[in-house]
């Protein structure tokens, strides 16, 4: 009875899996309006068009996700929340409730819980958000952080990831590539620092980084502002795993191609700076770091002059036929195809 | 800056460290109908009053939860969802949604991940569920499960932990204990097996227990048949940790006391039979073990008669008043007072 064939997860990549595992699943309720894949899954539990039912979820593992050698628990609490606000926010919804798992080991104490939930506290507070319950259990090893948030979204402003068309303009908010680099430095302070007792990490004039890997927010201004100026995105994602990945999704699902132009993609002084002191080309920081939790959308090109003068949103190219590819236009003109090289975390 | 203090969580166990993490909680939103310490959270995303949205989420941990010497991951699939339905059912509500995040360590194989995908359809084909999201990752150690399940119930209807009555009387499902003695069969069993090339386990005659631990079902047709009576019950949870720790749950949220009888607590022969090989009293088993998933419910006294032909369902007692304590009346008359024993992962 022993299944003798033995495929490695890493072969699939994590996309690969999921898309594997789930791709015959054939939704049955009527309250079940979209399943897997996109940030979030649509439910429907009233006939009210206005109160669809938002829901995503965010499995973080010590060691895969966070090394709690240098991130303090109070901004891991708060960092975990945030994560998923940002799932509800990309659909273009507002999160509402969160759970909240943990599996901890005899390592931590119950004043070390107290710091994490002050940072999940100090995030519901900040995004009005209410934890409704959770499950807490021993682990042999770590922390273990599963969390899920049920939003709320009205029909017709629900923006999922398949609905970008031909000719429109392709937005970022905020810039890009801050968190990664600010992982880089952390990663680097960690390895110098190795075990000294009187080591001071250097980290002036890089504030924004680790601010930006540390302690993230979800873009709920951006959402606001769109819908100030009654723009309902025709897609939209949040960047968790660099802006290629996020735009590969985008094109993909609504079968599209694109063209950015790397002059537009948006960064700021210090992520330029530090990536220069590693040696790093910073397009490729902002094309493949993860956890910017910024928005990527697309509008139609009628709005083209709203979205420029909006506050925080960058016009980085636009979205053209499927059989272009997806395209990168260089400093110097020349092409380049656009390729997932973001966080894969299974496909090491 | 470092916290001097230090509390051991299994100086507070897992019920005390959530009380203690979640106690000061404000619900901010008008979704937010019930938050922590009931089977499910309550959201109200509508005025309809009939669908109110029911949330539940469980975090299973590889040699916390399961040990994959003896546990399929096909019937792991199975279990990981309908402890989650079970929850959803205690509410007197119907499942509709899952969502299944994974963290998976390098040894598992694509192969194995079917296996466990197999499990989780099939339980959601048989309750009629829809598997609508997660998220998948890798893991240093081993596997970790979280779902989380969100169900519907409507209000009027729903129940509580904290609606029990003096003089309700107290209704169990199905019979109690043997999904640990199952548990302790399979540890015994495996203990034997240590690593032997042509060992046959001796299951014969115990395949309930086995059945019970392995491929427990959440009581679906418990609620179904209380609706049919047009019955609510004042208060319901399910059995997982154990009738003694529940009972006190629904005892100490009621603010009553109950009185039970230990010759009305159910039992299946094979249970009792293997108590008696294990040294054990059976009636411990049934008050402590855990992972049953039957229902414990309350009723009013007028209700009696009705639920007493129900099938599947057993009165064991009454609910008195507060100042009574929480009483069990054994075989031989004797008096003792209940206490929870089940299983309290992290107080060890």
């Amino acid at each position: 009875m022993q299944n003798t064939k033995r495929t490695e997860i890493a072969h699939l990549g994590e996309f690969g899996l999921i898309k594997h595992l789930t791709e015959k699943i054939e939704l049955r309720n009527n309250s079940s309006v979209l399943g897997v894949g996109d940030d979030a899954a649509i439910l429907s539990y009233t006939d009210d068009k206005d109160k669809r039912v938002l829901v995503t979820t965010d499995l973080l593992l010590e060691g895969v996700h966070f090394d709690l050698v240098y991130v303090p628990l109070k901004h891991l609490g708060y960092k975990s929340a945030v994560v998923n606000f940002s799932d509800v926010y990309a659909m273009n919804g507002q999160p509402k409730q969160i759970t909240v798992s943990l599996g901890v080991s005899k390592r931590f104490s119950v004043e070390d819980m107290d710091e994490f939930y002050a940072g999940l506290y100090l995030a519901c507070e900040e995004y009005g958000v209410d934890l409704v319950g959770g499950d807490t259990s021993a682990s042999l090893t770590g922390l273990t952080i599963s969390i899920t948030c049920i939003g709320e979204g009205a029909e017709g402003k629900i923006v999922k990831r398949n609905g970008a068309k031909e000719t429109d303009i392709i937005c970022v908010s905020g810039d890009l590539g801050a968190a990664y680099m600010g992982l880089q430095l952390l990663e680097r302070e960690k390895a110098v620092f190795d075990g000294k007792t009187d080591f001071t990490p250097d980290f002036a004039g890089k504030e924004y980084l680790l601010e930006r890997q540390l302690k993230p927010e979800a873009r709920k201004d951006i959402v606001a502002a769109l819908a100030a100026e009654n723009i309902v995105p025709t897609s939209m994602i949040d960047i968790s795993d660099g802006l290629s990945s996020e735009l590969i999704h985008i094109c993909t699902q609504s079968k599209t191609g694109c063209r950015i132009y790397e002059e537009r993609i948006p960064l700021d002084y210090q992520t330029a700076s530090m990536a220069e002191q590693f040696n790093l080309n910073v397009t490729t920081v902002a094309l493949s770091g993860g956890e910017d939790y910024e928005l990527l959308f697309t509008v139609p090109l009628h709005k083209h002059e709203i979205v420029s003068k909006m506050k925080g949103v960058h016009v980085i190219g636009h979205i053209t036929n499927e059989s272009l590819g997806l395209a990168l236009e260089t400093r110097d003109g020349t092409e380049i195809e656009l390729k997932a090289q973001g966080w894969n975390s299974l496909a090491e």
